[in-house]
């Protein structure tokens, strides 16, 4: 039977216990707070597929008894859903599922496809009414459309998905399943993540003795951090333009598909500085080790003369550890976040909403009274958080309060499925970033620039390369920087 | 009209506007998260009481249309639940509120009576019938009870409070609203914290100017930390045994009623060691400020030959850059909570909860791995946690892993309204205690000493209260320390 | 274990199977869709209560998971609640429970009492503290509280109750459950009904035998028409003023309390014309059969000279056929319920509104079109439901509409508890009412008599009377009716 | 704005105000209460379409926030789904809108489709993936389908709906949106209703005078029953293979495609017999109507010597007034329905479930104790209703209980869409039908002949076709009877 562990801000894991008969259990993790949806087959040749989805967090997507509906699945995927087209209805959760001339198949996909209107069109074109404006949708049915549908046996699926990734170079990756097979799929320039994680039994993890639920297989997510939390082990990455078959028969590389030629590779650098969780692993490296290495890089291109080094916490905490060390100065910390859910009702323009970000920390005056303080953040996107921040310690007692950035300002939004604000709204393209200091009420504000931003991140791929075999030509060493 | 802040782990504030005939906004927060409810009175001569109740967190609880309800409310008295006798329905819910003769007293209160049992005879004897089995509605009914009811135009309820504390010494702080005062009353042992702010108009906190719905009153909190949430100040606690008149004529200090000869005031020190939140104030100290202290007492008293110092996020983290400091050691994080909420549906012995805590935490494997390490906890009470998370720590790396715990052993649960286990669930009682170290599977383990923890904790009071005025013969240096 | 049986509009009761040690179940209907509440006793000697209490229907109030921690209960006292003073808060939901010096009490009740206010006074100036305006919550501590309480193993409830009666002669039926024993109590007037049901096994209902959760006890409930819903029988009423204990020894008459000198029973008339269901039976006739007795008067006093008779439907349906029957018309239906829910949202002056009461029937045109309708209705209270209706079968092409009401004009509200509205609102007195027919649209309007409603009434409970034992002094004879 | 009214068992509308610039409010209504879905338009040349859809009755799938969301549409169709099929899920609730080469069509259907096999593997054949097993969307791919999308500014959706209707003869009444216009379309053999109302402005209706908020248009539906419940008249039918236009330029007739040669139309008789609201029209001709003269019939063909005719309420009951007109026999109600909700929790095999269908009803004794009756039911599908009943009048008195069926035994599911149990269920197919009397515990079972039943509705729709002009060669007169 199944059971459901859940992490609040990224991703979720259905378990099937070894009473499944593959004995494998094989699952999506993608990332995001507005819906959740999953789709098991019990992998039969007639399989029988069970779905469910739901708004918001896991917890309140997957009552107990949605899951009890997929107690029967031997394999599956799943995914939560973060919104980047501002549609968060139920019937564009993920996974979608379809019925083909071969069965069904159901796609999970994270990522946003840079030509999905020409897509769209020359699938309406064919007489295909779209239901969604997705673009999981729109893979999906480009998967039963293209090259035409025979009356086989079995499909080749995988020169489907391989004619999928030549109409579509970027950005996505994917899960597709069929009967009792999963494909999981990043698209050529690597731009999105995907991880493949190994499901160990409890009693080789604990020798407390297992039982006759314990089980093992494979798990796939967009974040290595999750695994852990089911008891499995980071495995390697899915290349980019990969092709990698999960099955009974365990983890297969099926095919590499190719970048167009002279194009590098192009893995998101916002998953390093913002958006991932500080103990996931991408391109061999630990997230918090690059944000340390940020900080430290930070400390000599922008060094301070102060007395404390702290944080805003909780994401800038490794940039202001890297700091701290690499400048030798104390680091304190002066903010304790006080999971404070504001919420304003009836009249908008209330005393509370005047208060803004005062009421989300609490002070620790006696930590800073009467010193200078350099204040490490990830990253300044609006510019409506930092600046009542230095209010607060000014007014609890800090004689100088200067800003450190660990990365360098951001002044485009990113068309590949990253929720970033319109340009008009980023502090870096407005009038006032002139005297940026003097706006937000800093004495000094600095960033880390776009080469040592690279240089943080690349320090550690180089050093994991030379160990680890080259699987492939596509190489993971390019970053997709905006920053222009 | 009333807007609704709330802080999820402890207290929560309606926050009244100026359009309230008195100006004032006067709440009280305590603690808890089982349920929450609040009166509120429009403060007329013959007035007007709107009530709310709710179970769980104060976003639950409160729906918007239940704000909408206290729109007329001028001063009010709040309450959240954190269950410690186990009932937790909505008819346990405080405030408690009854009409008597002369009109409507509403009660709120934190602790427990010591001798709840024989008040409680003695109210049914005089064939009062008690509905709920809440010292609330206890004090409640004694407050109406004795002395005899007269049919006066206005009852002595200062008369009433004293004669309440003489009946029952400890533990509570309570707070008494009738008509337009409110009474904010501390035991005479002072067991229970609470604390005044004052609330601030926001054209005094931002030159942003304020506008119509600026306001200006008195707040009361369990936890001073509350205050900053809604532009109040730290004004100062109400004294062991005093009872404060909080009503539009401002704050004033009616009585303090003494202690019975030669006892010491015994102000709780978990809330110290483990309950408060850090930016909390008691006794003139932040409690952040403590737990540091502690932190620099332990490394003193138990140090370690060891490479990195390190946390059990987040409670240790203050007591463990105290160790660093005093240590000399370089302060690292080697865990990351991963705010995962597991839940485990249908069948319980299932793999997830045999993964247990390591579900909960990310390893940041990296900052550690091929060091010996030092992990500060600021306690040990079932011993449950610690040792999954230094098997995790071993398993990723670290070759040595020290415990040092920031307070003394815990050996008997609390009478007095804190949550601890029983007596043979504390891990100090168990046989398993004499090799602790072998047991949760540390390299070693070390406690702070009753007196270590003292100091401490006095350090800091010695300090402020030289520099305070000494408002009452009852003294606020002496603490509740049950490690017998 | 429990299982629960609903009647929307009226009653529920939870059934506790032969498991139950007592082998008995026993339990209160009361009527209201509100809320509802219940608790039970195991009845063992230290006795442990289970209660549970929900807004609405009981449907809505009693979930699976509030049914199953009943399981242990072997009687218990139930109550659904129709607000009759306008609050509606789960706090006011009975029964209510107390403990006293003897242990927990439990009391449900229906109707209000007269002199609630001076009761309310004495009460308090005992320095009891209430914490509702419910008339229940008053009882219970009335109950409590005099004569005053000692300490005895076992207190005389039967005394206390009498007492009650006593300070309070109406209007109230009444449970009281203590330990083991519930006592079934009618007011000295008889204002409210009350009858007592035998649970029959259902091996002697039917044939097909029954199996080990068979089970047998007493029931009692505002209105016999629940019996039949769990398989029990019509046993008798509680006789005004009586007494009766139920417990597992059965049903024993304990006392009559009589009414002061001179005055005679009153049982309130309107549940004969309006609020009862048909199948109920008081003073030992079917409500059904008043009801057309009703209409066979009617059509004495107030012949029309027409095609067809017809119903409003459904609760007038036995005056029409009677009327029908004793005036040799024909009848038919002429008005079907759609059972039409409908709900104005947004904008309250929509066109919806405007439709009022014709959205709610459908018009059988093919019956009346070409003819003279009389249509019998039971009551006219505003006048604003019969004046579309009329206007709806004229549309539809009757020649004719005559009403005919089998009730007399409704000039005063009622104090007992009936839920009737202010005087300015009752029809009869406005002073359209002079040319009725008129104002709503009727070619005539005529009214049963005072007296042709109240012989319709007696006539059955005379047949009746000479059947039964006069087990009282009591006279069930006389009623309630406020047509002054 | 818009607003809802409801009807429980059959049907909604959405009801937009003249503020709609188009000053039209077309809707569907179609039959269920498993799900609800609507979707609008604002009817712009660029349209805007809103969706939203709900599990459960129209009032709990509709929240008033849902209705807000649809206040700027001009038109729209809505669905409420009683599943045949047995799933009942959201994302197979109608109507089913996709997206086309020239815009987005919205599509409801109520029936089923004979070749919906075929049709979908013919679609699938074509690439397209199909995300549900219903009908709904199966027909809107193949109206995207075929014949093959060209890109025009406007598409031939009639040319489509034809080649549609020549794909699969039946069972389908069907809506489709396109922009600014509504089709309505009944099959060639008229197996499923359709209807048309027109929208009368309030102030026509009532003289008391609209305001702005008064709109005209046009409604479809499945039941003209629902017209009145928002103000509109019954306009006409929809004709077998009809097409009917619905816009801002009114109601126009398109094409009528005919049945294949020699066919007959094949209304489902169900309509009358069950399934319909009494005051519906079909072919001309009230619900109510029909079946009093299936109960005349009835009479004619099977009387009895018995003292009282009554009915199984409530459907039977304009049958059990026809037969006792035509016999001459007593009419008397001899139960009431109890609105009784019976749930069993926890154990099955409880005596609630035991007591079985004596606890949804009444027994109004006086009325026939002592008596022989004959009761009217309009079918018997399993014989488990009808067998308690009898038991019950039994032992309330009745000397003997003969039973009359208003229409013939079914022997045959349906497989056109009504909900009729498999062959094995029906007890007509079982070997006790041979002595059916004696089964169920009746004195005498007889039931209306086919020849008997086709009379009874017939002579309705002569008597009615003879004042009507013949719009289509696709006679109305014919019947959809399974009783073969």
């Amino acid at each position: 039977m199944p059971s459901l562990a859940e992490n609040k801000r990224r991703s979720f894991i259905i378990h099937f216990t070894s009473h499944s008969y593959f004995n494998i259990a094989c699952c999506l993790f993608l990332r995001g707070q507005e819906s959740a949806g999953i789709v098991t087959s019990d992998g039969a040749s007639t399989p029988t597929y069970t779905s469910h989805k739901g708004m918001g967090l896991v917890s309140s997507a997957f009552p107990p008894e949605a899951l009890l509906k997929l107690r029967y699945g031997n394999l599956g995927i799943c995914h939560t859903r973060y919104s980047t087209t501002g549609f968060s209805e139920l019937q564009n959760c993920q996974p979608f599922v379809v019925d083909t001339l071969h069965g069904k198949i159901a796609v999970a996909h994270n990522g946003e496809l840079v030509n999905s209107r020409a897509l769209r069109k020359k699938v309406m074109r064919h007489g295909v009414g779209l239901s969604t404006g997705s673009d999981s949708e729109l893979i999906t049915q480009l998967l039963a459309l293209t090259p035409p549908m025979e009356e086989l046996d079995t499909p080749d699926w995988v020169a489907r998905i391989k004619n999928l990734m030549t109409e579509t170079p970027t950005s996505y990756s994917l899960l597709v399943m069929f009967k009792d097979v999963i494909y999981a799929v990043r698209d050529p320039y690597g731009n999105r993540p995907l991880s493949i994680g190994r499901v160990v039994p409890i009693s080789k993890l604990h020798s407390t003795g297992a039982g006759e639920e314990d089980t093992e297989g494979w798990v796939v997510s967009s974040e290595s951090c999750s695994f852990q939390s089911i008891g499995a082990k980071y495995y390697r990455e899915v290349l980019p333009g990969e092709i990698v078959q999960i099955s009974k028969h365990g983890v297969q590389s099926l095919s590499v598909v190719p970048r167009p030629e002279g194009d590098l590779p192009a893995f998101c650098i916002f998953e390093y500085v913002y958006f991932a969780r500080p103990d996931s692993i991408f391109e061999g490296q630990m997230v918090y080790t690059v944000r340390q290495r940020c900080g430290r890089q930070l400390a000599i291109e922008a060094p301070t003369d102060v007395d404390v080094v702290s944080t805003v916490p909780e994401s800038a905490t490794p940039a202001a550890l890297g700091y701290a060390q690499q400048s030798g100065l104390p680091y304190m910390e002066v903010l304790c976040k006080n999971r404070y859910v504001g919420r304003t009702f009836i009249q908008p323009n209330t005393r509370l909403r005047q208060l803004g970000v005062a009421k989300k920390f609490g002070v620790l005056t006696d930590n800073f009274a009467g010193k200078r303080v350099v204040l490490i953040d990830d990253s300044i996107v609006r510019g409506n958080t930092i600046s009542p921040i230095i209010k607060l310690l000014r007014e609890a007692g800090a004689t100088e309060v200067h800003i450190r950035v660990a990365s360098p300002p951001i002044k485009f939004p990113c068309y590949m499925g990253i929720n970033i604000p319109t340009k008009e709204e980023l502090i870096a393209n407005k009038p006032q970033f002139k005297d940026i200091a003097g706006y937000i009420g800093a004495d000094s504000v600095k960033y880390l620039t776009v080469e040592g931003l690279v240089s943080a991140v690349q320090e550690g791929i180089a050093s994991v390369q030379e160990k680890e075999d080259n699987m492939s030509s596509n190489k993971v060493a390019e970053l997709c920087v905006y920053w222009g």
